[in-house]
């Protein structure tokens, strides 16, 4: 089913007729080192919500390119809204959407910082019975498969990212950096102190902007992982479509 | 120069210091009849940004396709976030891009009922002295071209916005369903009883959604639409590019 | 009937049973120009719902005398409030009206800058069902015989508003500061380049405050407009009186 | 000096020029019982406004009509805001006149159930040194001239305030009914149940809306109240214009 | 019946189940003067709670340890939320108790800065028919106790708050130091200038943080109003206890 | 140094004058399952704040007993405020002791659904430069201890919760339910499909509550635990102390 922005309103009536599900893709525009483009994280939702664009009971929402990037702001380029008007923008077009009686979306994101967010968006919108919307993070769905291909903690920037994007956009990526990128980058995310997050910014561990290994990446092992993420993406949405509405509510109280 | 989010943030940091301005493009998702897609306002938004991509001291940032649009929520396939939502979302953009000290903005605007929280938005930003932000709409760019093309009163999936959209994106547009959005739209916007607007939603006045002439759309007045206004953003991005930045501020008290 | 606040509760118990419709004057307290005074937007306002309080089935609720001005600050004795304080203002007075079970509200402005608030405040009391309140702007309301009365493109303290004021507050205009306002004025509003609207701000685009031709006013002009305005606001009480409360509410989803 | 709101932009230049302080009259619009208009508490406060508008040194602000007035809410035409949307309406007010320069400002409050709100807008004023901006309540202003003519508990629409507006507007005043306000009425204010206030809206204990007893009211008495209290005001305003700007502000930290 | 923190989950089914009345205490952490301790409010609170938790049918809530103190913040280390925060804060912990079906609340509370918000969360509580839930200040349960007890205007740190903590905490309070609050300290609250509050902080108006007469205190005296206050406390929630929950809601529009 | 709420704003003087870091507890009351108190997290929290109060350069603040719960709602007892109102509560008491010039605090965390609200206030204290407070969760500070001691992944009500609060308060914990809460509880957190998280709530995934292997449980291991993360707590504290103030601040744009 093509995207819902490429319909006319009556197309969209018979689409909204057929579908079972809708997805809607949330991603960033922020550092990704000095490799990868800043659109990494809405260009891979907006990718994973491509790839099943053509199921029939599918239907793909537009792309939320900006998200939840404080923490970047200090790398050029870097574009953030805060968390709360995030989340609000999120409810409200998924509140939109439920106004046509679609009420079983799924969250494809593409950036860490958006899931507290998308998370409080998804709890008001089922505690309300307005729609049942899980956040999918493609990294969860494949974490064993990355961990198969390549050896690092990473959190940001890494192999898998850049991999993934590699496969994705090639155009976009300057395998040349990748050396960079690591070598005044960071092995894992964050900087600990007797258990306390005491670094809040990726500038405050990181010189490069990435957190892993990225020199492992390449775009066969991109491949892999988009594969292996979409075909989860797909079980997802098979399982949602077939879920019976009321047993996506909130339950009541014990 | 190419959009923001393909760069990596060591691009970006070129680009941004030799960019003068920026460019938002904002839009909407929501029914525009039964011939045009829901996306029409954020693609003609995109479409007239990446027209502009090529110029050296020009950045531009990621669309925002999703608007201001609770008076079409009657319509199939509408998506709308609040007033309130969509002027934050939108600042807190334009501020986090000022982060980068670039503090000129176009917002380039597809959506009228976006036009309200766009200048909530770049009050507050030219306000606090963080970006200077005017918005353009592009069919008040050329509302004399379209004068001259059209014979209509129009306002929404009208002539102008039809052709438009088929010269930009003719697979897009269903040609056949401009008979019917005409025969069931309205002629003008709203409905008028004795000097107030008592039509707020687009469903009290157009069984169709349409409200002006779409059926004297022709992709070849799109074309003309579109250089003349592509022109006139050129225009807006020269001469924003020169203005002092400090003639761009809000003028002291008198 | 008298206004509201000249009622007892008892007296307002039987005035609010015969009502059909109430009336809430809201206008701004904000310079305009030299020649007229800064309570110019909600005397005006005052004055029409004053002119209609006599009505059987109408009831007059108190003036909101401050509204949304941000953009003419730089002018002394200028006050304002904030787009969203003035909405939600506006709308919580309506709400509580509606707790009396009186539902037809026409919200008689004086002032353009409070359309957008009041456009947001009027929404949602109809989305909720609680109040049905469309906005009833003079001058949109006699613009042909303004067009008639005057030769200008005007806007703001103009020979339209000049006229007004001096037929219902002579004591209060200054004759002589016409020609000042207007030599020193604007002929339209705002400040257009290549379509934009860059100029926020009164004080961009006029020295005096006044935008128009306020030379060519007189009592007797205002007293063409007061009365034609007034018989206008008249046919849409009656108009909004007898609308069946159903037809007001927002349509479903088609 | 006249008010604000009837001088043009360039004689409010002189009068700000001239003035030391300026009055801000707040009230509201709800139930007083059967014999007192509904305005009671706005109509006191324009009263003892306008009673000071010939200081060369005030300058009076218009009047805020519709106050904080939940717990009236089941008494016909009783309106309200609430707390919240009230406090932020006058501090905005206050931070517009601001910028003119006038930073200090009485509130001539009429209704008690303002006193929070006005309580918070006041001290935000004065932490950010916009302005310094006390409440005066004419009540406490006079408590012990009320205690030497009254012998009530009263609080509401009670014998000090018939007396006050039966000065004032005696027009709208019903005499026969102050009988049936004081017999359906209740002696003090609220409901405590050990200690507790229990009764949070005044149709909890009293029938009528009175609370105290009104038929001890006169008009003369009204007049004593009323000269009592403009006398405290103007002691005020003269103790403030002579207060320099440093001692109104915040002290510093201990 | 244990405090309701105490209980497993299974335990506070049980304990809900017989549970008839909730007691949430409420209070502060601000200056009290040099003798007492900045807990004053809170630890009054949680002990008139604690004294009642081993009532059957009454469940006790945590403490609420920081309230609304911005007046006090010149005096090392008072603590403070805003009004609008404290409010929320104890409006949704109720809100979240009465999903447990408990709909009878008791705010016992130690801090007179707090009476604003509670009533404002108290009211909003009642009016959704989400829970009943009325604020009972220790102080004026026994207000003609203290009069009894003690000679003094007071209201801050005075001979009734030192009496009262002297007797729950002696080891918090410094004996020797009352001298010092009473001698520069005041003797009523707060500066008034006819009748106008000037003073909104309490360095305002007393260097010490005392207002009233410390040095009458005595742990006796303490003891005395202690149990006459928990007297009143027991019979307000006797008396809510055997309340039928359809009085406690709000009256219907008369 | 004895707890803030136990000094006198005197006392609290000298305190400041001397501490280096402030401590603030933060917890919930929440359902634990059968075996552990409502109050678990907030007692753990203000256990390990008790546990550095006698450090000279350490000053203890109020803990606050409620926070983010809304998963845990269907199980008898638990309280919630929502996630916005959490962070606020926490970010507003932080500010407030930053006035009295302390700006190193260590938000001492017993629940792990404050973390993202706490990680807001943490970014917005520090961003103003008001205070550098990091949280420190004392489950992230063990989890090598916890995992020697225990075969779970966990998450809830767990051996590692259940043998801390066996060890701080033996009265409050009923071993005999341990075995019904591992019964009837989850192995690991939360319900994954295909890489999404569908169990929003503790209800979608555990009858008994609990998450874990809970019967594993021993007061020794909670001895253990605590010991062990009071030490790395004293570890964070002296790094925090030491650590200049500037390098606490978020650095400057690369």
């Amino acid at each position: 089913m093509p995207e819902l922005a490429s319909l006319s309103t009556t197309g969209a009536a018979d689409a909204l007729d057929a579908a079972e599900v809708a997805v809607l893709p949330t991603g960033s525009t922020e550092q990704h080192g000095p490799a990868l483009p800043l659109g990494m994280d809405h260009l891979a939702a907006e990718a994973f919500a491509g790839a099943v664009a053509d199921r029939p009971e599918t239907i793909v929402l537009p792309t939320i390119p900006i998200g939840v990037s404080p923490h970047h702001m200090q790398f050029d380029g870097s574009l953030t809204v805060s968390d709360e008007t995030f989340a609000t923008f999120v409810e409200e077009t998924v509140r939109s959407l439920a106004e046509h009686d679609l009420r079983k979306v799924v969250l494809v994101n593409g950036h860490g910082g958006n899931v507290g967010a998308l998370g409080r968006a998804t709890r008001s919108l089922r505690a309300d019975e307005v729609a049942y919307a899980p956040t999918w993070n493609w990294w969860d769905a494949v974490d064993d498969v990355a961990e198969e291909l390549f050896d690092e903690a990473g959190g940001h920037a890494d192999a898998a990212e850049s991999s993934l994007i590699w496969h994705l956009h090639e155009e976009l990526v300057d395998p040349e950096s990748l050396e960079d990128a690591e070598a005044d980058g960071a092995e894992g995310w964050g900087e600990t102190v007797h258990g306390a997050q005491v670094g809040f910014d990726t500038v405050d561990f990181t010189e490069s902007g990435a957190v892993g290994a990225p020199t492992q990446a390449s775009p066969e092992a991109g491949e892999t992982l988009f594969e292996a993420a979409r075909e989860e993406l797909e079980g997802l949405l098979d399982w949602l479509a077939e879920r019976p509405m009321d047993d996506c509510w909130q339950r009541a109280h014990r």
